[in-house]
Parts: C-alpha cells; structure tokens; sequence
C-alpha cells in the first residue's frame, strides 16, 4: 500500500448509535481534531433520516445496502438505497481519487469494550490492531471474513472496519466509551500518520484476534417467537470462553440450555438488540493467536 | 379499603420494554402463576402495534394517554388514543366491578434497580413498599405526586402503580432482571392475598421513599441539539446522594459542568433513552423517611 491520502470517519450508520453520530458531529465542528500532515479525514454522517427518527433505519438497514449489485441497481429505491449510492458517490467519486481508510463507528448492547471489525486479513489492518490493542487493552480485534460480501459500508475499501463499542443502549450517550471511542480514533489516525512518514515499527508482534464461526439465534417457537434469553452466566461475557455443556440461555419457565458444540468458542455480540430481528442470539468465534 | 377482587399486570405499554411484554405472555400462558385465591389476576398488554413493531409507540406515548379529557374526547383517533379507550374498557368496563389494582411493568437504561412508582401516598401502597424492600434491597420505592394528572395508565385506579426496571436495554431482555421482576410480582400478589385475608403485619415500620422534586434537561443548543452527555460520575448512580459542586454533565468538547442546587437531590432515571426527546437528562428527588 502506498500512502494514505484520504481518511473517512463515519458515524450514524444505524441512527440509533449515537457515540458515533456525536463524534463525527464533533469533528465536523473541529476539523482540526482528525487531519493529519500527511493526510486529510472526511467526518460524514450516515443515515440521515434515521438520525433524525432516532431509528436504527427507516426502510432497511443501510449498512446492508452496499453490495456491488444493490449499489448498481437504478430500481432500487427505498431511503437507504438512495442514501447508499449518495455515501459511494462521495467516497468513490468517479475520475477522483478514492477515500483509502474507512473508519465506520458504531455501538452495540453487548459487552464489545472497543472492537475492530475487520472484513480480511488485511496486514496493515492487523498491525494496527496490535498496536492499538498493545496501548489498551479494551481494544479487540474481530474478523469476519464472511462479510465482505454482506453489503457493509466498510466494504467500499481495501482499508475499511468497523469500531464497534459497547455495551451501550440504543439513543442514549454513555460519556465514558464516548471519550474512549473518541481517544481511539485518534490513536488510529496516528497510526495512518506514521505510516505515512514511515515511522511505524517494522518489529513482528502477536496479536490476539477473534475469527468469525457462525452465529447462533435464539430458540423459538414454530411462530418465530423467542422462547428464551441470553442466560446470565453468559450475559456481557462477551470475548470470554463458553465450553460445551456450559450455559447459553434460559428459557421463560427457568429452564437452562447448554451450549452443546464440541469445541470452547468465544461468543461475542451477545444480546446484541438490533440481532434478535435477524436471528441472530450472538455470534461464535475462535481465538487465535497471529504474529504481525 | 374493602377486599381486593380483581388485579390487572400490564406489560408493553411501551412495546421496547421487552421485560414486561413477555412477562405478561407468560402470565397469559400459566394463569395459576398469578391467581390467589381471594382474587383473580389480569395479564394485558399494553401498546399491541408497538409491540410488533419494536417501538416505544407508534404515534404518541400511550402511556400519557390516559387522561379523562384525553379518553373521554372522540375526536381523538391515533392508535395510541383509540388503544387507552380500549383499555379503559377492559379495566373500567360499564356497570361492572373495576380492577382495583394495576401493576404496570416497565423497564428503563437507568440504573433503577427494581423501582415502585406510586402517584401518591395511599397507605396501603406505601406499606406494600415497605414490605417489599424489607424482603429486597433493590426495591426502592419513588413517589411522584404531580404525575396523578400526566394520562398515566396507573393512574385509573386508586391502587395503581409501576414496576421499573433497569439498567437494560430497549429491545432487549436481561434474563436476571427478567427473573427478580417476576418474583417481586409475585411478592405483590402475595402481599395483596394477605391483606384480603388479614395477615399481614400491622407493626409499624420505616420505608425509606424519593419524592419528585423536578427534571433535569441535558444543556443544549439554541436549535435543541444536546451539547452534553451525563457525567461517567453520575452515570448508573440513581439513588445516590448528588451534592451542590458535583459534577453532572460532560460537555463533548469535555467541560464538567457541576450541579448548582444548594442542597443534596438523589437524581433518578438519569440518561432513560426515551427521555432525550421529552427534555429529561434525570429526575431529582429528595429522600425521607416515612413510618407506615
């Protein structure tokens, strides 16, 4: 990779995460917070109308909406869709230089600390996931490898992620992982910085990352209703190990059920809100261990 | 008081507060949970479209419905207008027995424990909550006196009152919070058996109770938009004693801007994800102690 010319931050990809949608309200108030000498950042907003709404969406959730064949569909024409195409066109402007970094900022109701959602194994994105995590040890890195293909804002460049913070409810502001999220922003354009002027270190560190496996939902009855909850044992343990034969969830009438996989796994996004309409209770990962 | 015949729990009057919807499900699938034998117990819910939509509403607060203008007024034809006189005429139907009791279960992102909301200091109530947080810790007992007149659905019954639970998330269910709501219901109609039956405790006892004094609004812009979060040091502190000089918000530049009173408040429902939109950073209230 050559030199980093043009960071983007975006915040309010879903309007109900307001962390993000603070922050970047505040970097459009003081640009000077995010540029850099070797490099300028774009503060943008995401789903404008649900910002407005304090809805996670209007029609459909955006950040699906930015796969090649949605982004190229005239037909397409719900909120999203629209709002889709508008984002492309200002981070891919055609004849123009594209945006190299895309730092998409987003909060979720589990117990996520500060997490790094990246779609690949990026070697420059995993260096910076090192590095961050060396300097604060709330900073975990998830790959999901899958979700190039998902439709996710991050996937319009080589060098997109996600920074996902929690655990935090949806519309409200907890000042803490604002500062932290805010502090980490930073940290992370200090990075491209020294990229840029070659200062980064060359030495090989290990990082401690977290590959996407599957994801699980909740039991439900033939209707589609959930029949149980995220059991308490496993309630913001997310990035701890769950073992086989341990608890997962607990039904209404207080009955546990017990994760019956054949290998520990390490569940994240656990009762994560805007998951349970997509079936999904949480998310399984393996931990490994990758020198960078 | 003479005899109490009939009980009413309601849970989704908002339909985010998930705690409560699938409580009052459970109730309607296992009867005997909450039957006693000297009365009958009615599980409801409460904002039906909001419920399957995830919403606290679907055009105005329900729960500010329930004023006699409001309900006696034909003109009045949103969704939640025509939902508070369907309920009226569930719990008040004509020429028959009222319900004499309405337990409304709602939940909130404020750390408010296992709360009892009562709209004034009707003895028989203020007793229920001294026995109650006697048995539990967590209970704490609010009385908000103004609120008599605020279209409350508590407020159609004499022996009206809610349930608030938090910290969780809107649109999520916390399986332990899920479980102390259910044995503190439980405890209520327990309560309310003994009393029709005249067991219980005539002793005098000392409950500990907030009384509303006033909201708090978050510091804002001339357009309204909110310039501060609450402070980390307040954060989840409901409850707990705020002294002139303490911090209370954070401004996202991250100025402290302290509480200017000239006496001790106990802030409660501090940051409540739907209070952002009703101008409420937190309620203050002032303790005391009451024998009942």
């Amino acid at each position: 990779m050559s030199q980093i010319k043009q960071v983007a931050i975006v915040g309010g990809n879903h309007g109900n995460e307001l962390t993000g949608v603070h922050l970047v309200k505040k970097f459009q108030q003081y640009p000077n917070l995010i540029n850099r000498e070797s490099f300028e950042t774009l503060p943008l907003l995401g789903n404008l109308k649900a910002i407005e709404e304090g809805k996670r969406y209007i029609d459909k959730d955006l950040n699906r909406c930015f796969t090649n064949q949605g982004l190229q569909n005239p037909q397409l024409s719900s909120y999203e869709d629209t709002r889709a195409k508008a984002i492309q066109q200002i981070l891919q402007p055609q004849n123009q230089p594209f945006v190299d970094v895309i730092v998409d900022l987003h909060s979720t109701t589990a117990n996520m600390g500060l997490s790094l959602i990246f779609c690949d194994m990026h070697p420059l994105l995993l260096r910076l996931g090192a590095h961050l995590s060396s300097i604060n040890p709330m900073v975990k890195v998830f790959v999901n490898q899958q979700s190039r293909e998902g439709g996710f804002l991050r996937s319009l460049c080589e060098l997109g992620f996600v920074i996902e913070v929690g655990a935090v409810a949806q519309n409200i502001l907890n000042a803490e992982l604002f500062q932290e999220t805010e502090q980490l922003i930073y940290a992370v354009l200090d990075y491209f910085e020294g990229y840029n002027q070659g200062n980064i270190s060359q030495i090989n560190s290990t990082l401690t990352l977290y590959q996407y496996i599957g994801s699980i939902d909740y039991p439900r009855s033939d209707s589609g209703e959930i029949q149980a909850m995220i059991h308490p044992q496993l309630q913001f343990k997310d990035y701890e190990p769950l073992n086989p034969g341990e608890p997962m969830f607990l039904t209404f009438e207080g009955k546990d059920i017990f994760y019956e996989g054949e290998s520990t796994v390490y569940p994240i996004f656990i009762n994560e809100a805007a998951y349970y309409e997509k079936g999904i209770a949480m998310y399984l990962s393996q931990k490994q261990e990758e020198v960078v």
